[in-house]
């Protein structure tokens, strides 16, 4: 751990970047600034709250662990609470994933500690950003890798060159696999043994990704990686060998309780849940055929701090996968720009001051509007929006892609009641701004809407357009007093003013 | 009307089909046969049922409409009767697209009394079988056609030359709109006039298919297209012309009431919905800039024939439906066809003499089983099953669509409880054949399952595997154990049995 340094007091020549993993099995924070293009880290911290412990069948978290979390939030909280928001990222895994759908108010709190909201990724976009973090300490020529990540409740693999190929995410983590195969502490009962069992399910989780690490340097990341590397070569990050694993395994299965592990440098923490996580390695190192992981320094919150930065500087991976999903979509380009470009000349008007964030946000909904189209005529906005809420969208959160969805989805037509909920608030500025884009272009005819004013009024909005325009396309100003209508069923009053 | 032949008594040289549309303004039946490649009609009848005027804001049925339509179908059942099932389609359209998800019995009782299920069929499908069906009866040279049918609840219109382009299913009809504007009716109030506001939305409702009649000679099919023809040509199904439609409009606009219009030759069933239905007709004129539109004898009757007569003889449009969907979503052939071969291998063995459809259906869900892959990891499973029951599927019905997307949604792990409802029941047989092929298959690895035995056994099911073969595979058997614990689930017993 490196030396804390108080963020606000230190003369910010260089930008400032803080990341916080909210793993299911321990809180990383990392700050750090970018020096000739190198990221220094300035801070890191953590804490083994062990989160996915405190999971319950019906996705509520144990007030216990509940408390254990905020209580570190508490601790981390002053380190990010004076950077600016898009230099602050705050990630939620596997347990929030779950968690996030019991409303009980935990990630509230959690956000109010740390004035920061907290994004849920989804497990491809976790890896992503995993391989982000790895590329990032990698040395040596551009060769073929296979990243593994083990955490508290899911694994992450990742195959590629500069930039992922393969991203996978799989349900098994060492925390979750401690509570399923461990959780009276028993390894070899004499009668069957837990070790062998937990290693068997991993390995029939991995049977559809035998070929992923082939021919690639593989590289492990985080905790269970790490501890293990660091029992097998006296207590330093060196590569682990398939036949020192084969025999540390060996050893644990060996062992009558997860108590009598007795290994050197075996960090106390971490004791708890090395068996499971051992399990899960030493069955990636045999379904896999691995011979040799190097042991990689930076994992996912270094992933996020390079993220970030890129996205500062103009190489937002969210523009790349819309673009891709475009593209699958056989989505009317021609179109999309159309909508696009009129949607935030509306906003515009309405919002000047808008965060980027926004303006991106409803640009990128302009882009997917019609993507459900080239399946089906009928449900368009409906598959659409379905796919995006469901997609892996790397560089986006569970709550972006929410939002995206629901636009889509609103695009025309009633506008549906949602139930609020963690990470996701519907902006009227936004679908109001996309609605009317969709009926200026709805005969899919470049048309300009100079002239025409939309401002706040009130609660509500107010639309002038000058009279001469409105007789011009009577088919439009058909649609608009209809689109007065649908919002009065939300009880928000949209004026349509001639002029 | 041609007249009726008593199906059972001919001679059946050659076969005989039959088609039944239960439209939203009317219902028709057409029995037909083939000679010499050429279909003859043997038999027409006509029910106007007017269904749209019966659906409620609940969608409910309102009961006389419901026996109006019952009354019809017993007077059709016994031409149908008495054909083979594969020899008969009975299509509901978009009425009873929307009553469809209102249990209230109605097609159920409608399909005792015909003895045939009933399906429900999508806008995009029903315009594919009209274009089918005016194609069959199209005469001159190939060339580009646009067809335009305007029913009671629905309009459909089609772009293409000898197959389809562009299939379009707009939601105006001269039921629904007679509804809409005429439910006083009363058609110039001296305030206002219902025909030209009625043709003002259904000009809206074209705006985003403008161009879809360019260049095209354009085809009318069907009651409303038919009525106006007759009106313009003394009785005659001659072309309709623009200045011809545009007068007749007029003159229709300034009749005070619905009642009040006298024109030649209408048929007095028609004319209750005659002024909604030439508003929609003249605004398509309008809006798509038609100068002439040609007559069908043919519609959605005839196409279905066609399409029944081309299944049975090998040329099944769900085939290049699936085909193209699974181009779509760039799946792995290679896997869709050994899960294919395997589940129909098993299910071969279940069930040796399964109707052709049934082993369709499965070999289609183990082509698409890997559908949403592409798009997600983690949810491929729910996001390809939504897109396969929201997706517009030539030639499927509905209920095919949703038992693809329940096999797809269970293709693996919890078997998830469903409602059972109107044509969908869930086919076990079907499920357990295409979850163990995933097993089988689960590596992405050909394999034999020469040996292995599936057979009904009491309520549940019994597969017998030789014990050498699952030593040879420790972790299909595990995840085989782990199948039978998801049918126990659902109180299904299947017996794994080591030979």
């Amino acid at each position: 751990m490196i030396d804390p340094v108080d963020a606000a007091s230190q003369d910010v020549a260089h930008e400032r970047f803080a990341a916080l993993d909210l793993g299911s099995n321990s809180f990383h924070l990392l700050l750090a600034e970018f020096r000739d293009q190198r990221m220094v880290r300035l801070h890191t911290d953590r804490a083994m709250v062990r989160l996915a412990e405190g999971l319950g069948a019906d996705r509520s978290l144990d007030s216990v662990v509940a408390e254990r979390a905020l209580e570190a939030l508490r601790r981390f909280a002053p380190v990010i609470q004076d950077l600016p928001q898009d230099k602050v990222r705050v990630v939620g895994t596997n347990t929030l994933r779950a968690a996030s759908t019991h409303a009980d108010g935990f990630l509230e709190e959690a956000e109010s500690i740390l004035g920061a909201p907290i994004e849920i990724i989804s497990g491809i976009e976790e890896a992503r950003l995993i391989y982000a973090g790895v590329m990032a300490a990698a040395e040596g020529p551009p060769c073929l890798r296979c990243v593994v990540d083990i955490g508290g409740g899911s694994t992450e693999l990742v195959r590629g060159m500069e930039v992922p190929r393969q991203l996978q995410s799989v349900n098994m983590g060492c925390v979750a696999f401690n509570r399923r195969f461990f959780s009276d502490g028993k390894i070899d009962s004499g009668k069957h043994n837990n070790f062998i069992r937990a290693r068997r399910a991993a390995q029939a989780e991995l049977q559809e990704l035998q070929h992923i690490a082939d021919d690639a340097l593989v590289m492990g990341a985080s905790g269970t990686v790490k501890s293990v590397s660091r029992v097998l070569n006296d207590g330093e990050l060196l590569p682990i060998l398939r036949e020192d694993i084969d025999a540390l395994a060996d050893k644990v299965a060996r062992c009558k309780t997860v108590e009598k592990i007795d290994l050197p440098n075996l960090d106390p923490q971490r004791r708890p849940v090395f068996a499971a996580g051992l399990a899960i390695l030493h069955g990636i190192f045999r379904e896999l055929n691995i011979q040799e992981m190097h042991i990689s320094p930076y994992a996912i919150r270094e992933g996020i701090v390079y993220d970030l930065a890129g996205r500062t500087h103009g190489g937002d991976h969210r523009a790349d996968t819309v673009d891709n999903l475009m593209e699958r979509g056989e989505i009317d380009r021609d179109q999309a720009k159309r909508v696009a470009n009129t949607a935030l000349q509306f906003f515009g008007q309405l919002n000047p001051h808008a965060q980027v964030n926004q303006r991106r946000l409803l640009h990128w909904a302009a882009d997917l509007h019609e993507l459900g189209l080239a399946l089906s005529h009928s449900s368009f906005r409906k598959l659409g929006s379905y796919m995006i809420e469901h997609a892996d969208m790397a560089g986006f959160s569970k709550s972006e892609q929410e939002n995206l969805a629901y636009l889509v989805r609103n695009q025309r037509g009633d506008i549906k009641a949602v139930r609020e909920h963690y990470g996701f608030h519907p902006d009227n500025d936004l679908l109001l701004c996309l609605r009317l884009a969709c009926i200026v272009h709805r005969d899919h005819v470049d048309r300009t809407i100079d002239g025409l004013q939309l401002s706040v009024d009130g609660p509500g909005y107010r639309l002038q357009a000058p009279e001469d325009w409105l007789y011009a396309h009577p088919a439009i100003e058909d649609l608009l007093h209809m689109e007065v209508e649908c919002w009065e069923e939300k009880s928000i009053k949209v004026k349509l003013i001639s002029s």
